[in-house]
């Protein structure tokens, strides 16, 4: 099976899920919080918590689904609740749910899938000491998200962001959750110390390259690809590494804000690929992904290894 | 030593956790999250859950104290996200956290507590399996929290809710989260299943007797000894128990509306008193908790039983 026939597959057993246990519900808040999960999406995070079971325990991962679907509410969350932080109106193609119901419905749409988050997760076939530890990885990983979104933003305000902070904050922002992705998975496969923190530092490397290229993505790719709003970053003035980069080299992004044509947004892009700024930051996410792989060595040679070095490759490589 | 006694020395037990793991940080939302724990309260939540302990194993209390903070951390975070949605500017006698900083940040900072409350509920002394379930009944009540509040808001927009649907509401909103402070206190310290049912169902009983007396302190009692806003409630057109009794008696309460003078608000309560509303209110409240007092007759007869039972008494009868 290759990878993109094996997410595939891991994708549709998350749907399967969620269909029973999200979208045939009745209620408004219910319909508000089933609204993003059932928009599709990629289930990543939930493919690499079942990689990881399965890279330290072969076979492992139909025990751990509800660990994968956990991951998979956790992201979705944070999307609702950045949503309305943000006031984005798509996501996934669709409106986003605090545009289709209103704010306080969607904080408190996020704020279900939290719970449901850590229901599920403690509803896999493990040890108690491993649902426990993978309890623990879960909510340090909610908090350093928080703290992530709240740097996001706040470089928003600066024009002064150095390449430090903004790896930083990518840390917190998406490599932690692909951290606990893949640790949680390790953890209540059985795996032992060495593999766990093998696979959350592969996580942890991945999750940041996949954060720098959806920059990129959401700089270069339309949205009728990336079913978001185009250049959202830009028109924010947000310090991506993009921006920083393009500093370094002289161009200053700062007058690029909203209500910028598609004329205006390709000139910038042309500006940005003639310098090398792209290719820059596309490195440093190549960096990122190598050193995830190495982290990946540590385990035993299976396919599921394989399969989740070549998530990494993906990451970097995808254009949506 | 008396309830009043208690329950100081126990907030003082919780105010020393929270100064040590919230209070002495760094970075603007690590404030904003500490910002309405610091401004005190009365820790409530987390007595009933040393109480619980203690009740069904004598001296366990001192074992589950980080379980005990998780519960006020989970109160915390739903005033923090309810101050947003209801739009409220004075919580607890201070500004609310997204009027201190903004709302992106009131989120993100509700978020980071509901994280902790999960790292913390799991580093209490018990056995894995305890901390498990422990994990699983604070979870549900999350969840069930977030579909009260969603029920209380959508009762603003209705001039119909019947004593049923509000008793509903106030059994997620405020009656589940005493529930399951007082099961995790059973189940942490080792209590049978009987136990940890009686438990829960004092707690919940308790819980929705609270939260009626808060709709009552919330007309009458002036806004200097609430630490809140003063008749929002009323100003807001909500649906409560009072609304529901007073229309059973021919008062229409839909007139009274935003902007009311001083003058306005002392003249309804006298309506609502002399035609029996507030006493009939109080009734409800009172029968609630003499149900709890019977599940709690199902526990040994200790100290702290009898002081859980007077919590119940208290509720009904503090006037703020």
């Amino acid at each position: 099976m290759d990878l993109s026939e094996y997410l595939a597959s891991a994708a549709r057993s998350i749907d399967v899920m969620i269909d029973r246990y999200f979208v045939d519900t009745t209620g408004e808040l219910n319909k508000a919080s089933a609204h993003l999960l059932a928009a599709g999406g990629k289930r990543l995070r939930p493919a690499v918590v079942m990689l990881a079971a399965d890279a330290v325990n072969p076979g492992s991962s139909s025990e751990i689904m509800p660990a994968a679907l956990a991951l998979e509410l956790t992201h979705t969350f944070t999307l609702i609740h950045d949503d309305i932080m943000d006031d984005d109106s798509l996501r996934r193609g669709v409106p986003t749910v605090h545009t289709v119901w209103d704010m306080p419905t969607g904080i408190l749409a996020g704020d279900v899938l939290y719970a449901k988050a850590f229901e599920f997760l403690i509803r896999s076939k493990a040890t108690d000491e491993a649902k426990i530890r993978a309890t623990s990885m879960l909510a340090v990983a909610c908090a350093e998200l928080c703290q992530g979104q709240h740097m996001d933003m706040s470089f928003e305000k600066r024009d002064d962001v150095d390449e430090g902070e903004y790896l930083e904050m990518v840390r917190k922002k998406t490599g932690v959750l692909y951290a606990a992705a893949a640790g949680i998975g390790g953890i209540l496969a059985g795996g032992n110390a060495r593999q766990v923190k093998a696979l959350y530092d592969y996580g942890l490397n991945t999750g940041m390259a996949f954060q720098i290229q959806d920059d990129v993505i959401d700089l270069i790719t339309p949205p009728e690809k990336s079913g978001k709003d185009r250049a959202s970053d830009l028109r924010e003035g947000k310090q991506t590494l993009i921006w920083i980069k393009a500093k370094e080299k002289g161009i200053d992004l700062s007058p690029y804000k909203r209500d910028l044509t598609d004329a205006e947004i390709d000139a910038v892009i042309k500006k940005l690929e003639d310098a090398g700024v792209i290719e820059d930051v596309k490195g440093i996410a190549n960096r990122l992904v190598a050193t995830s792989a190495k982290h990946l060595a540590l385990l035993p040679p299976t396919k599921e290894r394989e399969l989740l070095r070549e998530i990494g490759e993906f990451f970097v490589t995808r254009s949506f």
